[in-house]
């Protein structure tokens, strides 16, 4: 049974044109004037556009026992409801954990997911077992993307000889390495140094994790990367001095992708600020939010393309989870919503203001990550054969945002109260209608895995011109030549 | 009468793909596997490609009651010989003529254009009379770019009053400006004293416009655009000053693109200390030939979108014109050749190093320019219902780059002796085959003026930027409020 | 008769210790433990530091055919009231007039001032005369500072070629050309905009000139100094971009000073937005007042060095006076006050905060610029054998800010309000004793003229360097060696 | 018995006058015109300037078993040779070890060194000892200076939770912690990997710290100190990152300091590709040479301020020592001389070409770190009161140097065949004349230790700010606020 969508007119990343779009078997088969087909989207006055893509989300995180709220279920139900047609997720072994048991954990859970996904494999800790299980995980997993969390001393964190060696290991798979970027022996001492001066509130996980030691961390990263002749993707990109590295480093010929959140563009560090404990701690995640020169700074980034994409991090905690951190800010679970607004709020606040136009729009929320993580024209595109993951924006369509109406199951929101001026009439998930004139109708276990293949392009040239820069001896007749 | 590309790796700005492409009346028609049609071209084993397109030429430039050596056949020719099918060649009004009149004198020479081919506008004065007809010239004849002369003194040269007039006039037209950015009145008194002090020779040339100059104008250019609520496209960006103020601007949000030329990207100043004056005469441009720190700013800048395309300033001065300048650097005319080798020579030191991919080549070669100038999709792209402007390159093919061998008019190249490790196989030029199995059929005439409208995406958005983020007067009751 | 400052301790630019100072016929004759003297001066709990030079001012500043209210009586009676023991002011040819007859002009009314004073003579034309009128200032009048001013077109302004004519010149007098840098040609075009859209009130001009017209003017003013192979003294740096190109510059090697105004220290933009038209208007000068990002990059550069100076651009116009531009904001007199404040306030938010030391307050408020005009250590020291030109700063006395209480004579004060936390208990002028324990004793004609050398050291090593460097040409046998 | 250097001029950091130096009891007791005494030394066309101050020195360093070959003695020897007149050594416990009895050993071999000394406290590993020995290092043993490693792993590497503990004890003891700067877990692992790859020559030194090493330490440190409280001072500053990260830091407002060595501003990483080992060998340290950009980057560092010291890192191998490394470059012991060859070396590329004044010619390489190490003005200086420590610099003297010339005990010199163009006529340590008509006699014993008192200015206007920008907590009412 095929669909056409209507009247719309489409915007990718780089063209914007009045055509309909025909859908069957999950794909898109037909882009044109005056398609017919057996059920028909009206897109009048709409925007027709890749389904996002959310590079970052942890649903059903483990934390102390519980889960973050949303669920592969219930997360994906969100981003569906948002727009967001697909998600990428982390399989986190435990240090110590293999790789392979750790990723059946993921799949189990996504078992439920209402539209496709993706993981990122995270490397927790350094051994032989594990070098040899990213082999696997490359070729045989369809995962070429490696986490490595600099922070988080003594759960996740990696040292910088175990980074260097991961950074190594996915440049011989054509693999590209992620960070977490912060100083995560600071952000350890500078805890228990607050915790000790009785700053206890909410507003001490800023103090404790400042801009610098996010800054000082990607930079570090960098230099690693660049060592070991990786690319690199730096996840939740805050502030400007991360930024600026990420800049550096492009100008330096390095090949660094930057990814902020929608919150961090939007909100800011005086959140932390509230009175009412409840507001701020529901605020926490890592890094915190920042003031207004670094939201203008990512902007910039995201106009001028030394930004790549933009993510949510989306790890939704409870109030009743955020209380296990009362007294002591360093116990409030990290994590915030944002999976079902960011492509309307990036569309008020971006589009409508003219700081990015609309292809820069389905850039940074869809393609640019697509052919990061290569898997596109698979996702990320409106192209014959690619998957008919789709969103139809309706700029006569808007909204203030609330907890109550949201489709998220956590009990609030950082964005209540934010109007948007947009959003989807149709969501289309490999073809299936998941929001139909705003209703969601998200379904059940519909999602499936997205293998991505290593070797990406920039993988493969960043590659050549390590082996052709590579350290030569020099060659020398006798050893010492002189005296002797 | 189809044709079909058969065979062939299908490479765009941002997909690699097997696929043939099908092509009748001079549009791709068809793309897809096991294509048919009543030609064939067999592209097995080589890359289909939008035809480059190169931003900046002078074609039969007028000289001191001379013309450059490649008009618009020979300089198409030459294009098309070596992949590029379209060039965008600067109509200029001598100070105080009408910018239509100037416009006509470039629409007779452009006649006899093998492939197609558009023009910017340069503002070389200011009047009401300039102020009226860019509203004809960008709404009525199709060129939505004008350029602005910032060396030059006494000749092309505008003041920063005039730029700023021109600016905003283009941003209220929806037209983006160009620069040629170096510092006019201190190259004229660099000139003056260098000669004076026996510095005649061409490396006087390099002596008289060093970086700083240029980096320099670029700045002021770029303050200037943004005062006036313009994009700014800065031509010929050789060298690190000139991109970092480029960079600089990006980070403050600002819409700013650089160009650097292919005879930057690969040679340095040390061709002017060469002893034969004839050798140095022949490579004197502006901005001359910079280091290789420069160099390596320039290809960061490619593969890292801080610099968006490559062109050649192609303006072809036989040896003989070269001479009008001994004894005396500022008589030797200006110009370099580079239409036919721009695609060979990126290809080999950009695609075959690794320092970029396949994808970012087409990028910065045809796609990135075509968005910019308002004609993509029709230009730079391989699409169904794109113009067939498309280079088959075979990686299989290779050359030592001679004047001897090649198509171009000038008795000489400053590439000479380069390799390069592929070429043409076919071009093609709205259909039509200007390259068959490396052979030249370039047809005299065939080429046709691309108009470009205003209002191009990113033009729209930073005016909607502009006018939100407007000084806005203060409201006071009495004035002066107090006292009186 | 010799006066001893007793108890105190001594501070300077790069020493703190406890030791009296002995003064006889306005020099300092011995600086030693128990000193004795006809005079004794109770330093006890007091700082001993080199009286300020404020480099920067305007008294009886002509305009509109009056003047700005403080002349040199009563602005450097002000100055002495807050510390300040010397001021340079600007001696301003009008276009055509001969920098001789200038200098008359402002030797005839510096002849009524109460502390030492120096000229920068301006160069706002061109022409052989002045060419050979600067080697008369430099040789034998004592001048060896030329100003500039990039702004005020159709008065003061020079263009680029005059400016590089002029800064050459300085280079071969071994003088130091300074620059007002903002974009002149811009500040007027937007000028006229804002009016036009009806923005006509104080606001209006800060909207006129943003930073980054100033900012884009100092890295202009920077290139061709470096071209004319001079150093560069910026005044009123009062921006993070001016101060950006002021670091990249000293990166590249090049000798260039930044002196940021107290006012841009401590005051912001929110000044303008006063719906007092009167309150905005008295804060009116160039460059406007920035905000707090700007105001970080400044204290940042004068405990790092970057930037060399702090001065006040003082030039008081009286709220009548200020009124000439109700309704246009362009007729307002630009220039507030801040002579007797500089020290003070600069104190109590730099020292007292910890952002500098007590010795870098010394350096950017007397010991730096002394060094640059080379009349050190006759000014900015405590030395035997220099002036006796000394502060004794009590930091036992304090006050708020108010006009009322001013030495200067105009009705109102940018500061008022404001708290400072130290004041003057002495202030010696040449050994005399113009306040005493607070009380104001300033001697109306006691100043002089200081005659400052050109040749200073920094002056001569860039000569050095630039001879070193300077472009050679290429020898060659035959021209051209190729054929003919 | 008085002695007095006679017709020369003085020139310090900021002076440059004709006087004469009268010295008595190790003391500076008089400067002035006609000065008589016991004994005169003729300085008529020479350059009195402080004598030179090298922060950085290991003399009888341990090294496998034996020690580097200069000791105390000949160490101190050289050092008097070439003008310096106060080494600052580093006393280095091995991890375990008490910081006291490391101090102990130390002393024991300074016992024997001729000109006078002092010593920075390396921190290598970290305990409640080690921050209770820090106390009584700062307050009781005249050691304000604490060094960390960050390369070195498995012997001297200290990790960054242990920097910053150990940089937030010396803000609270007002003392400023000093990094050696270079990534030591990189470095281990490019050298595992060099090695594999059969890069074991002395380039692969090179080639396992790159420039981008030590700019991330560099960066990494900063941040550190920054959030510890603390200024810094980076030894050995070698390379545009590292100095980028420093001028960063200073725009932050923070209070870092770096130090350049004279082979780094001189010398080239060619120096590698020799292919005489011996030759490349004797040229490792750590940082390695860097090339010509870097260098350009250190010599504006030293014009502008933002590099503040010339050291050396004196640590001399003999060749049959650095044939340790034969066949594994990372048994090469680090280590080059240059403290007799530092002042005329400088002077003869950095004043003579007029890169740098006489006056930044005497900060660099004595008053700046005389001032950083609160020994100023008992060191650094020409001030009665000062220690008589004072190189007597004459500008007609000039040799080439060599190793078979100097007064250092090692069989070669870095610098060899390099010509200076001004020596020493005296050197004076302590009165002591230890050169004369330049014939060196220093007196074994004849040096003491320098104690260096804690709180110097710009520690206590750190702390000062620190203070008051310091994270406040929110204050609320009821914790949670809402719900409950
Ligand atoms: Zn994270
Ligand atoms: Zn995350
Ligand atoms: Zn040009
Ligand atoms: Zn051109
Ligand atoms: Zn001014
Ligand atoms: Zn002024
Ligand atoms: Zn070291
Ligand atoms: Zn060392």
């Amino acid at each position: 049974m095929s669909k056409v969508i209507k009247g719309g007119t489409v915007v990718t990343a780089d063209l914007t044109y009045k055509a309909d779009v025909k859908i069957e078997d999950g794909k898109i088969v037909e882009i044109g004037p005056d398609l017919s087909g057996d059920e028909i989207l009206d897109a009048q006055g709409c925007f027709v556009m890749p389904g996002g893509i959310d590079p970052h989300t942890h649903l059903e995180m483990p934390f102390m026992g519980t889960y973050s709220s949303d669920d592969f279920y219930a997360g994906t139900r969100a981003a569906l409801a948002g727009g967001t047609t697909m998600v990428v997720d982390f399989a986190l072994p435990s240090p110590g954990e293999s790789l392979l048991d750790a990723l059946k954990t993921w799949d189990n859970k996504s078992a439920r997911a209402c539209c496709d996904y993706s993981f990122h494999m995270a490397v927790t800790w350094w051994s032989e077992q594990v070098f040899d299980e990213m082999k696997v995980v490359a070729e045989e997993k369809g995962i070429n993307t490696f986490k490595h969390f600099m922070a988080y001393k003594g759960s996740l964190m990696v040292n910088d000889d175990e980074m260097f060696s991961s950074f190594k290991r996915c440049a011989e798979l054509g693999a590209t390495p992620l960070v977490h970027a912060e100083n995560g022996d600071l952000v350890a001492e500078m805890t228990a140094k607050l915790l000790a001066e009785g700053n206890t509130g909410p507003e001490g996980h800023a103090y404790s994790r400042p801009t610098q030691v996010e800054g000082e961390a990607t930079n570090r990263a960098i230099m690693i990367a660049d060592m070991a002749g990786a690319p690199l993707y730096v996840v939740h990109t805050s502030c400007e001095e991360s930024h600026e590295a990420i800049r550096r480093a492009k100008l330096a010929g390095k090949r660094v992708w930057g990814e902020p959140l929608i919150q961090h563009l939007v909100l800011d560090e005086s959140e932390y600020f509230n009175e009412d404990w409840d507001h701020a701690a529901r605020r926490v995640m890592s890094p915190p939010f920042r003031n207004k020169k670094h939201q203008d700074s990512l902007w910039a980034g995201l106009a001028s393309g030394t930004l790549s994409c933009v993510a949510t991090d989306h790890c939704a905690f409870t109030t009743e989870q955020k209380r296990y951190g009362v007294g002591d800010f360093s116990k409030i679970p990290n994590g915030t919503g944002g999976l079902e607004d960011r492509l309307p709020v990036l569309w008020t606040q971006g589009v409508e203001t003219g700081r990015i136009t609309m292809n820069e729009f389905v850039a940074v929320t869809s393609t640019n990550i697509a052919k990061i993580l290569n898997c596109y024209p698979q996702k990320g595109a409106i192209l014959v054969g690619a998957d008919a993951d789709i969103v139809v924006m309706d700029p006569g369509m808007g909204k203030t945002i609330t907890a109550e109406a949201q489709a998220s199951s956590i009990d609030y929101n950082v964005f209540e109260g934010i109007e948007v001026t947009a959003l989807p009439r149709y969501v289309l998930t490999r073809g299936y209608v998941a929001v139909e004139n705003g209703e969601l109708k998200a379904k059940e276990g519909h999602g499936e895995f997205v293998a991505r293949d290593p070797n990406a392009t920039v993988n493969t040239a960043l590659s050549k011109w390590k082996d052709l820069t590579a350290p030569r001896p020099v060659a020398r007749s006798g050893i010492p030549a002189t005296g002797v």
